[in-house]
This record gives C-alpha cells, sequence and structure tokens, in this order.
C-alpha cells in the first residue's frame, strides 16, 4: 500500500525501518541463550578497543545515559564480562576493563554475528551485499550515525539523539 | 570496528540495524508535533484500506497484542481519529473506522513520510533509491516479513514474533 503510494524508491524508507527492527530483533534473539543483549556487545566490543575507558567516556561513545549505563555495567560485571578498576589518574572514575570471560564472550558474539549476517542476507548474492552495505554507509555517513554504535542503545540514551 | 571484523558485505546486517533504527527513530519525532505516533500512522493506513475491520482482526494484521491495541485505539478515539461502530454480524466486536479527521491525519502522514524519505535518502541519488528499496525488498520478503506493517509495532507485539 505504501510502495503504491510513495512508489519504489519513496518506498526505501519505509523498508529500511522494517527490516532494520527485524535485523535488531533477530540479533537480540541469537544473542539470548548466551545471556548477552546488544548493549552488551556493543560494550565488549568497544572495549575490546579501548581498554581502561571509564564509564563516562563509555557512555558518551555509546550514547547511553549514565545512569542506564550503571546498570548495564553492574549486570556485566555480575556475569564476569568486565571489571571496574581505580584509575590512577582519577580515583573518582573506575576504568573498565575485559575480565578473560569477557574476551570469550566477544567470540562468540562475533560467531554470532556472522551467522546472523549469513541468515539476514542470504536472499542476496555477495556482489549484492556489497552493494547494500556501500549504500547503507553513505546514509549513515550523511545522517551523522557513529559507526560501531548499535541500535540497541537507541532505547537506552538520552532523550531525543541516543545514537545520532 | 566491525568493519574491519567482518568485512564490508559482512558489516550490512548491524548497518541495517543501524540505519534502520535511526530511521525508525526520526519517522517517530517527525509524527510527534501532528501528536501522532507510528502505530497510529500504520492504523490509520490500514483502516483506509480495509474500512470496518475489527479491533481482532486489525490486531492479527498488524501483529499487536490485544491489550495493547485497546489502548492505542482508546487514544486514537480520543483523538477524534478513529471511531468504533457496533458490528450489525457480531455484536460483540466493534467495527473500525476512520473519521474526517482520520482522513485528514493520513494526508498529513503521508506528507510527513515524504519529506521523511527525501531527507533520510538525500545522498542517495533516484537510482540508487531504487536500488536499495530492491535490496531491502528481497531482504524482507526472504524473512517473511508483512508488506506495510510499520516496526513501530515491534515493541507492541506478542512476545517473540511482533512484526514477523
Amino acid at each position: 500500500m505504501d510502495h503504491e503510494r510513495f512508489g519504489k524508491a519513496g518506498f526505501a524508507a519505509f523498508l529500511l525501518a522494517q527490516v532494520g527492527a527485524h535485523a535488531a530483533k533477530r540479533f537480540g534473539e541469537e544473542l539470548a541463550p548466551l545471556k548477552l543483549s546488544p548493549p552488551h556487545a556493543g560494550i565488549l566490543r568497544v572495549l575490546a578497543g579501548a581498554s581502561g575507558l571509564s564509564q563516562r567516556e563509555l557512555g558518551a561513545r555509546l550514547g547511553i545515559h549514565p545512569s542506564r549505563l550503571v546498570a548495564i555495567v553492574d549486570e556485566m560485571e555480575a556475569l564476569g564480562l568486565v571489571k571496574r578498576e581505580a584509575n590512577s589518574d582519577d580515583r573518582r572514575q573506575y576504568a573498565l576493563v575485559l575480565t578473560a570471560r569477557g574476551r570469550e564472550a566477544l567470540g562468540e558474539i562475533g560467531m554470532v554475528g556472522r551467522r546472523h549476517n549469513e541468515t539476514l542476507l542470504r536472499a542476496l548474492s555477495e556482489e549484492e551485499r556489497g552493494v547494500l552495505a556501500g549504500l547503507l554507509q553513505k546514509i549513515a555517513t550523511d545522517q551523522g550515525l557513529r559507526p560501531g554504535v548499535h541500535p540497541g542503545y537507541a532505547g537506552l540514551g538520552r532523550p531525543g539523539r541516543a545514537e545520532g
């Protein structure tokens, strides 16, 4: 119906939201058996590349509200994925580091991500996947989206601009 | 980071979820000044094509949980967008119909949708928009997504398969 109303190209925004929500939901479902959520996955990825980040820096980087981030990091500490270490430069801030279990989980998330990608895009050829990624990257850059910031945070962020 | 890990094509699923969440959020923000939400927009669209649908039929078509749908239809009735009419075939079910204000809102939503599409896809040429829509449609069909069912319902649906 929208297809008819907007024409093929005009329908792209709607399809993007529809397929994107499906992708995010499926990724969350595929992580669930590991007792992990998309925010956990995103935080592990960031810390793998920037060990020792403070909670404040992590929140700013991911656009997650500080109070919500404290709860997620508490969860992750209880799961043994990260630990808080006293920061020698500023004792008021804790440095967040991955544990061995956190690094192991990151490997599992990578496998889930590759399987998820394969299932989601199975209707497309390798070439079409490349074209799709290229077009999406153009939109992401134009819209000012941060590379690698997972939309699982969108519902957790500051009101108004969670992932932008 | 994910880009490096998965390669360009392998990054598509992540980008899809990221750009899709951004698209859905922006559409919601653009509807807000009209005091409308994406579920309102979706319900108005469905009723425009199938006036007199019962609430049960509407919920089944959109994948919205019945109890949540009652609350949304209450809101929409209070806003003067729809009305419940006694169904002559089955008095236990109300038929939902658009009001004149509902039809007017639908026109406004169409304008918001076109503007939203234009803003979201401004980095792409007309041809690229067509390619993107074609690739997304292939994925949507393969993944069994219902045409025209807006992801705004995803958070409202039955546990497990809201929009699928």
